[in-house]
């Protein structure tokens, strides 16, 4: 894995809370995430899949909620979250238009390890989520096959790469390269230390609105560059938000709705045409899939402590979004459009506003 | 307390599940219910209280969710119960245009007994729910004082009147006599009996679409009696959901949906004037008001186990409206408007469809 | 296509307002149903459309709303008719495990009538519901196919049939046969008629429920058959009502709402484990796809008139469910399990209830 | 009136959009604002009064939407805004504990002007906000009185005063004095002007979050200031969003989320213990109260001309926001508690973060 320099390196630190040990979603012990990247001319596209816990997700569901900032768009699965408030197989992104294909592998993926399914037992809901990355790739061609998806699932580890790879290949965020970002922070409560991941799919937003920790980079980088391509806002944006703290349903759906925070500092307006979609789990609360006679409980924090976690997750979103674009390269695809790297404009970063 | 007679009485037994001791939702242990009925000439009004359990209810707020099934109401505090999915007053109900002077006294009731409100935390949430008793009642002339509001409260028993009494004086209900009603069932579950209280505030529907377990009977009373005024759906159903199984706020806005089967049940089509409105909580979850600094545990049931739960709570509502039309009697109002009772209709009760 | 007795047939009739000419969700003009049954040994399975118009769906989108009864469910392209309020492809029924294949090859339908859609537009939300016929059906296998998808939607017509056809074909609904059924409504608004049509694919409910007209058919059948076999309500019900009055996506969503009191009075309590999903949509108002510069005005009624459109939708949506029953043959499907046609209780049609 | 001076005199700009004439939500043709201020020593409350329109509200409804940021908050109306998507009387504001009064007093006010109301129509749906201004007011007295009321319904004019008046008499705002503060912004679509405008009731944030136009003013104030009282985010914050742009209710739904695009970049988490409560209505499209026979139309803009409908939300909401503070001078209330004014710290306004 190659290294690659992060919007903290460059002496930009988001918010006041302390990051984890990696600053990724994977600092949430047990989450793991996964990349199948393709990238040949104009085909630019992949999937990610977020592993929510290193056992049988289908035997143990995780706590969950859902949140829809902005609703064009087609994710997966969602009725049932908001019904059951829980997860029960990983958590895919890819392409628009291959999410049939993506969703039906992740049946197959699920069917495979749990023999039940369709048998003794009801069915599954796959949760699969998209952003349209057709811009930079053959969106129409639907490149992404099902030993894709398997290979993402498979090869999801602690460590993974940031920008322009997985379901992040093709994306565009701000008018430059976008793709998959990560961030987390660490929230005391009660003298214990407990950690929230944010993971974002970026494909949103319109260059002039882009706001680098309250500066407006966005409208300096039009100015000096005229040709980036002025679009509307019609792409997307999936944030996934990991947590150890003992969350209910109720809570982590709050939780949900303040990943909009981190977005709009970061000055999207939530664009008409984006599929703004959040999903937060928290691996503290699992709910078994087998029927369980007697009650049981699930642990949760008092509603007067929630703040932090509030605070930590805008601030983890927020930086995510710029770590997915800083990360990520320069790139070139269908028809020769090109999304450049914000690292282009790195001698910006530091200029004053007024 | 005068002794009525119930549905039940007349041979008609609603679904199959065991009904609690009293058949009445103060079954679910703690919970108490008080009128205060203001009826003379033109005045047919007043208000009722449920009062989820004996403590300090700000103190020890109860589990809650709320269920909008249709819209045209004007039920106070919605809005937090929906986001903290609790309640921490007791419930009021009143004629529509008095919900102001309700709110008002139930307030002043919350800050007599919490001094610290306003003072040392933060405010509370007064939940009043109301139906239009405008037909039978002088309700632009706001009848409803602080006094019969504190009375209501603290005239709460395990015993209570239903039909025309309380908030029900002036209400009608497919075009009859309507008001309060109740009615309980005992579910076992894993071995052990709890029980789910249903009391509905009744005021709506066309005598045309009644229906008596499933019998026409609303068609029937229009054939004979053609001097049943003919009225659109104006009025609204308050429908409260008490149990003392452990739920979590999403479990029990699931539950408060399957009120909804109850009402359809007994004729309704939901009707576009009517303010529909369902309130469940439990007494087995108690939210503390006090921050608690670690984290704590709430009971729950595994969801598969959920459908008896569901099914009490339709029958129960189902038979809380039946019982809120048969034990009221006839009563005159504002402008000699009349609402009769459904007893004057039991010869019709034998009748068969077909 | 051969003649199939349905509900009415057997003098039973549903509520109070008048069919349309068929009595099917075809009767509003412009709409059309096409099946693609696959029925060999284990597999029982099917794909069923529904074609909101006879115009390019994607350039002409009609006004759409969607209401979950219950989310225990797999539909896809729910977010965006949320977000949105329309409809832009047909709508397809299948088991739930091949949701996958069948948004993927709607896609590709969508793809080949639409050169612009993620190329030089935006891409498609591909509306695609689900029920688990895994009872009768080798749900594991996921036996549709592209072709299968394709040939539904191509072969819709006005005329279609009932019961264990395309989708329905390994549907069970009360613990007998269930699948696919339709009934309509005429509603005169200020002296114009216009149609409501329901077509519901269903899969829930147990036997000792189910409620014909009112009577307590599903007990009566319990006490004669006791061979059939008692399951939990784990499966489903997918709901369409279709109209030709002008309503705003709002007024549509009110509408779905009322789905509810007819499947409620067919005997469900919407049961924990069933995905009941409504879809409503009206073809007086469309949607163009492309950018329209100025205003433009959509028509609606009066809301003090659509008390008659919940009416009707509530009265096609029972009758619906009770015609994908009575249409519907005996079915011995995977591992010989076998649900009976309701046509084998007749006789019990008459019995009366107390 | 005094002269106030607003955020933009001191050279702070928000957005790129053109304000309105008076750069106040009354830019909007028809609304008007008045104020009823109740100081006298620990007494700090009052009420303000947003009328939509000219004419009689209750018999012309202006279309509107409610999105609820955050629900811990007691305003009322929101069930029937939900499901009808109309206003039919003055939006009030006022303290937390008064909203049992202001919303009877609404009532008797709308009574007068409607002899029908109650009578041989329904009733009426009172709006009526609230936060909660405890800190400076003795809240508990509840000191705000019917006539207060009315005086603020009648007193309502094109012009008005910002910071602590009205409603926002008592209020706080990131730990400084907050209140009523107010913009808007000139939307051209298809060659014609429209306006959007904004009205807050802020009462919200802790100090080391306030942002001013990215910079972190709040972290310097703190750092200079160390006397300010920290707090929890305990407050709340009620926007009001008007236009003539022709919109569905659905529409200005999707403007309403908008709104804490502007709330977050000030610097707020979306506190818990807040009631972050956004109202939208046009005056483009108005519902009559009287039944009306046949169809009629609304008039909505393409979807696709939404945006900088957004941007013109947030940006208005964001600039009133900093004039609800900068307009407010310093206050003294009840136990000497102070909030002073962010003009005490305009030196700050220059230095640049980093």
């Amino acid at each position: 894995m190659k290294k690659q320099k992060r919007i903290r390196d460059y002496g930009i630190c988001i918010g006041s809370m302390p990051t984890g040990k990696k600053n990724l979603i994977t600092d949430v012990a047990g989450v793991k995430v996964g990349h199948t990247t393709i990238s040949k001319g104009d085909i630019k596209t992949g999937v990610t899949a977020v592993l929510p816990h290193d056992g049988n997700l289908f035997q143990e569901k995780v706590l969950s909620a859902i949140h829809v900032a902005n609703g064009f768009g087609k994710t997966m699965g969602s009725i049932q979250i908001e019904e059951l408030g829980n997860i029960e197989t990983p958590i895919l992104m890819t392409n628009t238009l291959s999410i049939g294909t993506v969703s039906d592998a992740l049946i197959s993926y699920m069917l495979e390890g749990n023999g039940d399914i369709g048998l003794t037992t009801g069915t599954v809901n796959p949760v699969v989520c998209e952003c349209n990355d057709g811009y930079l790739n053959d969106i129409r061609g639907r490149h992404v096959t099902e030993t894709d998806v398997w290979h993402a699932i498979r090869n999801a580890s602690e460590d993974f790469e940031e920008g322009g790879v997985g379901a992040g290949t093709g994306m565009s965020c701000y008018g430059l390269k976008g793709g998959i970002g990560s961030a987390s922070r660490i929230v005391n409560l009660s003298n214990e230390d407990y950690t929230v991941g944010a993971l974002v799919l970026t494909n949103m937003g319109r260059t002039e609105d882009f706001l680098l920790s309250g500066e407006p980079l966005g409208r300096w980088i039009k100015e000096r560059d005229k040709e980036i391509v002025q679009e509307e806002d019609r792409g997307s944006i999936i944030m996934l938000l990991a947590t150890d703290i003992p969350l209910t349903e109720r809570q982590l759906k709050r939780v949900a709705k303040r990943a909009v925070v981190g977005l709009a500092r970061t000055g999207s307006y939530i664009g008409h045409g984006s599929g703004d979609i959040v999903i937060t789990f928290t691996t503290a609360n699992k709910v078994p899939h087998e029927r369980h006679e007697g009650t049981y409980a699930i642990r949760m924090i008092h509603e007067d402590i929630i703040d932090e976690v509030f605070q930590a997750s805008a601030e983890a979103v927020e930086e995510a979004i710029l770590n997915s674009m800083i990360a990520a390269e320069t790139a070139v695809g269908r028809n020769g459009h090109i999304r450049k790297s914000l690292k282009l404009y790195q001698d910006l970063f530091e200029r004053k506003k007024r």
